[in-house]
């Protein structure tokens, strides 16, 4: 084998924790292996970072950070309910999209550490936030009535994280923007022509 | 504690072992587990099955068997196919909440044993019969054309799948045939009024 050249930035070597953890789950993923993916010794990894729950933290901030921020975007907070809900489905499935492996490593927290029980809390948050927006939507007139808003809610998260169990970089035709598109046109006026 | 006088049928006792699987993951649980978990003897268990293989085997069987069976339903194989389609997606959605555990283990199932490699290939078979009828109503002219049809196929599943993410027997007001309804619902017409 040649000598190893790789050099990491914390957020290059944050991917690899962050794919190999969705590839071996966390909890069974050790600190070897991270070295033994990112091509470097233990050592050099702790130059950058204290541990893996160090890891695991940065990844789920990252994660919520990206799908709080979305929440705040001009047409998530203005205009109709359902007009916002309507953008917040689309960019929460263009943002899945863009940041995978983080938003994946996210869905997956089961709250088996103090970390994922951190990011279990900011996960209800959003998803409070959302279904807020579902019931005020409903609450207009702008939704159907023959489903619960808290039902309406829950399909419309499940649509959306649904993405994260079939997209793969690369693979379809569709890209972040298309499926945010797609999602959103499905959920709201439905697949029939 | 007072003597164990609970008696199993092998069904009552494959549903303490879903659980115990979908609880702990298949890798991780053990039949010492599965004796604590059904207040039984290890050795009483092997009077019933052979082995761990062989549970996850009958668990994946009978969620395979149900999903099959409605593909076959008179509803599901005649008639226009966005009916038919329609048909499937309320039908798959009230079957999974009706299998729960049984359906959960097999979207779980990642392909490390033969057993879970078999069942893969099963649920890849249902998800090509359900794309072709997805094909098929998009060839008659029932889809709406600005969502490809394989795209369309990825979304139904990842939305009756994802019911499994949330759905909590008795928790919610709403019941199999209701969820299934609403599912359909959603897909086909849309979440707006």
């Amino acid at each position: 084998m040649s000598q190893q050249r790789v050099t990491y930035t914390p957020e290059s070597l944050l991917r690899v924790a962050v794919e190999l953890f969705n590839e071996r789950g966390y909890d069974g993923a050790s600190m070897g292996q991270l070295a033994e993916a990112a091509g470097i010794t233990k050592s050099s990894i702790y130059h950058h970072v204290r541990g893996k729950e160090d890891m695991l933290r940065l990844a789920l901030e990252r994660a919520t950070g990206v799908l709080f921020a979305l929440l705040d975007e001009p047409d998530a907070t203005t205009g109709r309910a359902i007009d916002r809900l309507r953008y917040v489905v689309w960019r929460a499935t263009e943002v899945l999209i863009e940041e995978l492996p983080y938003v994946t490593l996210l869905l997956r927290a089961r709250g088996n550490t103090e970390t994922e029980r951190w990011a279990l809390d900011r996960r209800r948050e959003l998803d409070h936030r959302v279904a807020d927006l579902v019931a005020r939507a409903a609450a207009e007139g702008d939704l159907r009535a023959d489903i619960e808003p808290r039902l309406a809610a829950r399909l419309l998260f499940g649509l959306v994280n649904s993405v994260s169990e079939w997209y793969r970089p690369g693979r379809s035709g569709a890209g972040p923007r298309q499926v945010g598109e797609a999602v959103a046109a499905v959920a709201f006026d439905g697949l029939t022509a």
